[in-house]
């Protein structure tokens, strides 16, 4: 079994063709028109080695090679093509054409596989154009009212029921995801951080992925004019934003233990120089892979924006979006898939992804397992985003080698 | 002489009908569509008493109601249009309607008059299109060079010299005005403030207008995965922005000497929960009667900003946008407003003003005066702006009185 790597980066340079901020980085929002190119190619390609094409709840596409039995669990193996607003070439593409390659290997070496093995291109893992991370698996695992679709809305107000309905994403499948027809799910994603780098690993194994929080914040001031509202005369909404926002850093910092704590995103109304914000909105994400330290940090950020609120008289609400609970992955997936490395003379690490994946909603339904490869200066969801085309190649080796097994 | 009240009603509530945020407030920028409506209604009402309209650079308009002596310098009355992004009903409106009110009067009844007596309609008064306030008045009196227009942008990339021609602006008087052809230049403007309605008066006498200094600042960071990222590794450059946001209001309470300084607006990218803000830009407005006061304050947030960033090795870049320098308005108008007010019984306040308004560019060129009303609380550049009628009108008789004196 010989992976063509050349094929794989084929597959990296044509998807990224896909792009919808040529001038920085890589944009790609859930079923935008680039969206749409980057997942007909994968599904052409798929086609080819007579993959039979699924369109599945929320938009999520899988491609399945029938095994010998043809009731059989599936194994699946796949990662997301959306990105990030200015994002990077790897994050996501990565999963999709290592499991790609590996289909196209056992199609073309005609591998016998009494399981069926399945490519799955997973909708809105970013959640980039949702602002809701992680929603196709989500609702596809049914960890996520299907309903949800309709009220979920884009920056521009259109639902999510309703973006996919125009991309044309014509269900053909109706029924959620039934975890008694998974085998396992596998998953082949870049660090985004730079633990494998440092420590001068090229493989690295996921033992668990850490929980994060996720929530909405908005301050409402009093919106007046710049110049003859004094300043002790002010209910000044960003003032008390920039208070809580350096409270976070600090909060994050104090607990440690591998806290990270994120503002990303801020807007502020009516947004003139000349008038003071009266309404600010701003997001806040927080991780760890310690559920309790995650619920003590979210608990101390939430107090401090009582508290700053409270003192300067303004009125504050706090709104919960994506969570996800901190998850252990498969450690019988690990265990073949260190096997396997080490067959290739590769010595893997095993460690916590401090990202969130499509691939924690469904250690609990099915045998998962992830693999890293190296993200140069641990950088990623920015232009600057790298992984070495022969840890990709690598990676495909292993993620192959595991899944011809699996399906045997 | 007796102006009509309910006119200047009238006119105040078709003038705010043109408003794209029906909604929330007013809001009706310079150029757009319900601008050029709220225009095309206050020229139709000046043809309709016989006043030759002129469409000056930079997209002011100027109705002149001729006076005996052909050749003798303009009496000029007027305020702006454009508004705030959910504004009020009052903002500039309150100028432009007492001063079409004046000069309705005095052409029904036919109030002889030596000078020419002209309304003028400053265009993007406020800068909440093209931040860059006073913009249009800084045009016309040769403040600002003309060629400014081709660089100057709105948001979405448009020029003002674009928007100004798509808007159909053709200009019939291409020359700048002539400082020599003014005699006067007079403004009625809400205050914006509440010094008047906290003394009980009806009418402030502006005696000098505060200066202003505005900036746009811009951080740049590392735009990073908001989860493999940890705390110390990070270049978060909104964190250093909420830090300069905390330390503007401080270092304005300390300098005091009523300094008032804003960030008013800020933008963040990639602007998403996951990810680290790589770019924050925001601005800065700053303001004192007192021209080194203003300077320092001004000095002391930039010393600010260079040792955060310096500090947290993150790159920055000050822009310096419009500046206004501190005014002194016309003893001899003031004097005479107050006689008017006088014997209409009613003490004025003389007062200095926080705000900028077109007329501080007139007053090195010309004789030039203001005349404020009282804002319910304050309030201003928000829907709750609010002035009664009875006190616009008292203004509007004021104004009526000293220009047909002036003219006379």
């Amino acid at each position: 079994m010989a992976i063509q790597i050349e094929r794989i980066q084929k597959d990296i340079e044509i998807i990224n063709k896909f792009n919808a901020t040529p001038e920085k980085g890589i944009t790609r929002l859930t079923f935008s028109e680039e969206y749409q190119g980057a997942t007909a190619y994968v599904v052409d390609e798929l086609k080819q080695i007579g993959a039979k094409i699924s369109y599945c709840q929320a938009g999520n596409i899988k491609a399945s090679l029938p095994g010998t039995d043809q009731n059989g669990p599936a194994v699946m193996m796949g990662s997301h093509l959306d990105t990030v607003v200015h994002g990077g070439k790897f994050d996501g593409v990565v999963g999709v054409v290592t499991a790609l390659e590996a289909a196209r290997i056992i199609a073309e070496e005609k591998i016998a596989h009494r399981l069926p093995i399945d490519v799955v291109v997973f909708a809105e893992e970013e959640g980039s154009r949702f602002r809701w991370g992680l929603l196709g698996s989500s609702i596809w695992t049914g960890k996520l009212d299907l309903m949800r679709l309709s009220n979920i809305k884009d920056s521009g107000g259109v639902t999510y029921a309703e973006a996919m309905a125009k991309a044309g994403f014509e269900i053909s499948e109706k029924s959620l995801l039934e975890p008694r027809k998974l085998r396992a799910m596998l998953e082949v994603h870049i660090e985004q951080g730079a633990v494998l780098e440092k420590g001068g690993y090229r493989i690295g194994l996921v033992e668990a992925i850490a929980s994060i929080k996720h929530l909405d914040i908005t301050i409402t001031g009093i919106a007046n004019h710049a110049g003859t509202t004094p300043m002790e005369e002010r209910s000044d909404a960003l003032q008390a934003a920039a208070r809580i926002i350096t409270a976070v850093e600090e909060i994050a910092q104090e607990i440690g233990a591998n806290t990270v704590a994120t503002v990303g995103r801020i807007t502020c109304e009516p947004g003139q120089a000349n008038v003071i914000p009266g309404l600010v909105k701003f997001s806040l994400d927080v991780r760890n892979p310690n559920k309790d330290i995650l619920d003590s940090s979210v608990a101390a950020i939430k107090k401090t924006v009582k508290d700053i609120c409270d003192g300067r008289d303004l009125e504050f609400k706090l709104t919960p979006l994506a969570e996800s609970k901190p998850v252990s992955l498969s450690s019988q997936i690990i265990d073949l898939m260190e096997e396997k490395a080490r067959e290739r003379n590769v010595k893997a690490l095993r460690m916590v992804s401090g990202a969130g994946h499509d691939s924690a909603l469904f250690a609990d339904l099915t045998e998962t397992g992830m693999i890293f490869v190296p993200s140069e200066k641990g950088r990623s969801h920015c232009p600057e985003e790298f992984t070495r085309l022969e840890d990709i190649g690598l990676a495909c080796k292993i993620l192959l080698d595991t899944i011809v097994e699996l399906a045997a």
